[in-house]
């Protein structure tokens, strides 16, 4: 079994060949953990929230959904949620023109400079950044269609698994989002921590 | 004014300047149009719902929301709705492997061929579909996360009208979807129709 700790507010490439398993652990709780999946051999081909959606017909991913890319293959299956359900799968991954959109001045790490670095570190060069699977992430739609993000339940030691349905690279990373906007909770309030990452 | 018809399951391109208006009508009701936009000057940039909602906060759009591009930059306001909210964001464009995925044989026309046809007729090669706002289709998150598609309530003559923020080319698809899939009603019941487009 291969393990790997994605420091707090970094992301981390990790190949999940068919058959294996991806096990994402937060084990401070309330960590958002960005996922991204390429088909490793063709890294055109990646995981797509919109097309799998549509399929499974429900906008969080439960245990048996099958994760499908933006040309409708399946990927991956989310086979253990030991999370309680609390993902999202519409938040787009934040970047640096999303923590100046909030006011930040200055460089601000963010899931998607963390998915660029992730695969240019395997020779990739991210041309577009796919909507993540955000798992640990705790958001609702209303009757109205309104968007909310109410604070973090999900408890330390959380974690999901999800199978491999063809090769992949996968990323993961640690939400670096800590600023206090008002009803948009994404981590827990002392800001980001680690996530441990094993593939079986 | 430019007037154009944009026939039954096709889709049409359309250049919309800075400041001026797109009107999209639906003449016979319930007929869903996929709307794609990209920045003129630079066609990598273009339409993202999901950077839109975070920002609106509603996954429907409504009037006065801006709709922003991937790199979050505003690119066209929702300034009339003549069609009483029904409209989703949340739909992945239609395509052949949707069709080969509800078990259709054969050639089907879709939303993401339509938007390649049409980009390409202006020179442009679509190497990556955007999700699309789908103006008249009613779409429902309930509170489990489930994705509804109930009966389309669009009445004959329906409109929407955006605002350009900046100059943009403009598609809109006649959704050609007609599969009759329970529980997942996206057009009319006789088929699709044409719509309407009028540039001002």
């Amino acid at each position: 079994m291969e393990q790997i700790v994605v420091p707090p507010r970094e992301g981390r490439a990790v190949r999940v060949g068919a058959g294996q398993s991806l096990k994402i652990v937060t084990p401070h709780g309330s960590q958002a953990a960005d996922f991204f999946a390429y088909n490793a051999a063709d890294l055109d081909e990646w995981l797509s929230p919109m097309h799998t959606w549509v399929w499974t017909r429900s906008v969080r991913p439960r245990v048996g959904d099958v994760f499908l890319s933006r040309f409708r293959n399946p990927m991956a299956e989310l086979v253990e949620d030991g999370a309680g359900g609390v993902h999202d799968m519409m938040i787009a991954a934040c970047d640096q023109a999303r923590y100046e959109q909030f006011g930040y001045e200055g460089h601000h790490a963010s899931c998607s400079e963390n998915l660029a670095k992730a695969m240019r570190a395997l020779g990739h060069e991210v041309t577009v950044t796919p909507q993540p699977v955000n798992f640990f992430t705790n958001t609702r739609v209303d009757e109205e269609g309104r968007l909310l993000s109410p604070p973090n339940p999900v408890r330390p030691g959380a974690y999901v698994t999800v199978a491999a349905r063809m090769d992949l690279v996968c990323v993961v990373s640690s939400c670096p989002f800590d600023l206090p906007v008002e009803g948009w909770t994404i981590n827990a309030p002392g800001g980001p921590t680690e996530l441990l990452l094993e593939v079986a």
